[in-house]
Parts: structure tokens; C-alpha cells; sequence
């Protein structure tokens, strides 16, 4: 299975210009699953309510589910995108998993971080798992990492690849990525963003690149650098995620004491 | 508050040397709590049923949580202590928590590792704190570390440090603990051990050591070396891991989900 991430810097409220980058990158590439970063389509750093409702989109009704699915098509493959979701007047803080016939699911961050509580509600769909064919995928937003039981309950589902759109301004997850891949045996994928954003007097938010590929035995498989703009795709084999057994007597997910567990 | 870390290499057997060495390691050294690397009185690989029981003790009413408790009377401290654990028939992977006035309380390893599962039952006693006046401390043993839900689970019950007694043979769990460290901004402890064991034709084990202290940001306070025996003294501020705030907008653990969350 290919996996491929394209770590890139969106710019703000530039829907067209980022789906036309996505789409340029990709040509010539053949993947059979595209990870992209945390709100790729409209960047990250919102000031008001108004600008998102504005770039907020229906997920599939809208017109950039349409358009990845258009893509999806064409390179016969499915594509993980977060974007900014309206449904009515909620919006969220969203990842649509999109494939050649068009919306698989959809999953809402569940844990917002920061100023995104200002303009998103909390996830209200859970932690679901798709079977794309290649593999079972799951996903998470960004700040998710740090909720271990996420990635678990992910991993306990069935997934083999927990996919993680991100735009991570802090130096941790990437490690922590290492650790999550370990202790539930996944293939874990950050793709991360670069560049930097300073909106409406903000602070200027600095992205720190670095998406990576972990294989469930903690080995990075690929490690992009903290500011290249670029594409890379990465052969993976689902099943090494299927084996629990990390020694011929021990199951890591058998072994577990609910009992003892406070949740 | 002082920690204490003595990482050394037990002699397999040798009980009584063994706790010499402690002893002798901790002259003019002050403290608050030591930690002592896993089965640190009798070594970890045992080839027999029989070998575990001639060497495994009660606790607390064995001589060696008394000579322990004579070490925290002089030294007006705590110390965890790994021990094999004997309850009539029944044999543990223990730590022990002693203080001045004797024992504080005992956790039995919950996860077993490999051909520990042989000669030890699994731990029944749950994941307990004690609050030791200086700090609220949990303990976990070694291979406990891949099990989030572990470490989780003593933070949840308000413990500000995580004392992981180990004798780790993988390169991984040190640098899972600062992923633990930062779920759950607490103070992550390993005293691992160094050294090698190899009995009864059974492969080599080889120590990794790299014993460390993991402040809740993620730092590591120290780290000793892949091989060195020596005792090192950290100075921790515990109240560091009663802020679970991680932005004016994040509590660790109030924004937890457990709507969403498999167990």
C-alpha cells in the first residue's frame, strides 16, 4: 500500500490556489492513499465567526468534497483531508476520507485546542474506522495525540493506519506519534504543515513540518524536514498491524486490565 | 523534593550484597524517595519455579522490607523498592513503598513480560497512590510502560509522580515515558538497571540503563548513561504536575471524551 503525504504550506481563505496545489503535486504520482494537513483548503488561523462560516464547507454537499473526489478518481485512491465543516449552523474542525465514488466518512476533532474552541464545536461522531480495501483507516486531528485513549480506541476498532492531519506549532507530537504506533502496533501518519500565519493582530503561529511515517514497531519509515514543501509517498504493509503479539507470550491488546483502569 | 535513582547491577541471588550496595550507594546522600531498579534484591532471570520461592519474600513481613525500613528510618525517606513477592503459594513481580515507620503499601506488576508470566501471577492489587507528604506517587514496573491506561490511571487518581522500577531490555520505554510524562503532566521516574544476565543456557539479557527523570513539559531532568552504576539526586517541584492546563483553554483532563472512547 502507498501511502503518500504532502506536506505544504495552505494559504489563508486560498481555497482554489491550495486545491490546485494539492492537484499539482500529485500529478505523476501514483498512491493508493493521500494524508494532507489540518484545514489544507482555508489555513488555520482564523479571528473571527464570520470568516469561518464564510470558508466553512458542507461535507460532501460542497464544493471541495466534489472536488477531491474528482481527484480521488482519477488517481484511483482515496485521500484524507481535514477541512473547516458547516453543517447548518454548526461548524467543526473536520477530516473527510474521500474515495474514487466520492465521501467514505467523515470525522469532527474531538479535542480543540485553543483559540479553534472560538469558532468549532467539539467532534460529535466519535472515533470511526473505514476499510478503504488496503487497509482500515482512522483518524485524528492534530491535538488528538495527546489524548492517548484516541489513537487506542482507533487501534481497538480495528485500524490498522491512524492518519493524522496536522498543524502543529509545538515540537512533541511527532515523538509522541512514536509512542502511539508502539503501544497499539499501527502504522501511525502525521501530515503536518509548514510555513507560518499572523492574522488580525495575532501572534504569528510558526508549523513545524516534520511528517512522518511509523511503522508499529517505532521505526520512522520517512521524516520530512521542518520546512520543506514537498510530497513523498511511502510503501507500507497493513498487515504488519494486524500481529498484537510483541513477544510469543505477549498480545497487546489481550493483556490489557480493564480492571485495574480508571477511564 | 529529592529523588534518588540508583542504577546498578543486581547479582543474581546475591540478596544479601545486593542490598550492601544499596546501602552503601545512599552513605551521605540526601533524599526524599529512592528508586530502585526492578527485582533489585535478586535479579531478574529466573530458570525455576523453585529458584523463585527460595528467593521471594512477604511483604512487608520479609527481612528485606525490614532492612529497607531501617534505610528510610536513617535517611527520613521513602524508597521504592521491586521485589519478588511470595503470599503463601502465590509469587509477584512487587514493589514495595517503605518508609521510616515500615511499609506505606505494595503494587503487583499488572503486565507481565514474556517468560515473567512462568513464575509470576499477574498483579491483583490495582493501580494504587499514596500520598508520601511530599509528593502523591504511583509505581508501575517496567513493561507496564506500553499500557497508557496504566499510566493514565495514576494520573486520573491524582498522583504527581510515576516511580517505574525496570530492568528493560528494549531501547523503546525510555522515550515513551516522556510521551507519558506529557499526557499526563506528570513526573515520569525510571530506575532502570545495567548490566547483563544469562542463565541456564537461556539467551543473554543485556540492560539498557539510561534511567531518567521526565518533568510534565517533557523534559528530561536527567538521563544516565547506557552503562554506568551510579546514584543520582533530582530536585523536582511535584506541584509542577497538579496544573493540568495545558493553554488558558486546555485541561488535560476535563477535555477528555469518554463518550467516545473504548476501554
Amino acid at each position: 500500500m502507498k501511502i503518500a503525504i504532502f506536506q505544504f504550506a495552505p494559504r489563508f481563505a486560498q481555497v482554489e490556489a491550495n486545491l490546485q496545489k494539492i492537484e499539482h503535486a500529485v500529478q505523476g504520482v501514483d498512491f493508493d492513499l493521500l494524508i494532507l494537513p489540518e484545514l489544507c483548503t482555508t489555513g488555520y488561523q482564523f479571528v473571527s465567526h464570520e470568516e469561518v462560516v464564510e470558508l466553512a464547507e458542507a461535507i460532501p454537499e460542497g464544493p471541495t468534497t466534489e472536488r477531491l473526489t474528482r481527484l480521488a478518481r482519477e488517481k484511483s485512491a482515496h485521500i484524507v483531508a481535514s477541512l473547516a465543516e458547516k453543517e447548518g449552523e454548526q461548524l467543526y474542525n473536520s477530516a473527510a476520507l474521500v474515495g474514487p465514488e466520492g465521501l467514505v466518512g467523515k470525522y469532527r476533532k474531538l479535542h480543540l485546542f485553543d483559540e479553534e474552541k472560538l469558532f468549532f464545536n467539539r467532534g460529535n461522531l466519535g472515533l470511526p474506522v473505514w476499510d478503504i480495501g488496503t487497509a482500515k483507516i482512522g483518524l485524528l486531528i492534530c491535538f488528538d495525540w495527546i489524548f492517548p485513549e484516541a489513537a487506542r480506541t482507533l487501534a481497538l476498532k480495528g485500524a490498522d493506519v491512524l492518519c493524522q492531519p496536522a498543524n502543529l506549532i509545538l515540537p512533541y507530537c511527532q515523538d509522541a506519534m512514536v509512542t502511539r504506533a508502539l503501544e497499539n502496533r499501527v502504522f501511525t501518519v502525521t501530515a503536518n504543515r509548514v510555513g507560518a500565519e499572523a492574522r488580525g493582530g495575532k501572534p504569528q503561529l510558526v508549523f513545524t513540518g516534520k511528517s512522518q511515517v511509523v511503522a508499529p514497531n517505532g521505526e520512522r519509515l520517512v521524516q520530512f524536514s521542518e520546512r520543506e514543501e514537498r510530497l513523498r509517498v511511502v510503501e507500507i504493509h497493513p498487515e504488519a498491524a494486524r500481529d498484537k503479539w510483541i513477544t510469543p507470550r505477549n498480545h497487546l491488546f489481550e493483556e490489557r486490565r480493564p480492571d485495574a483502569y480508571t477511564v
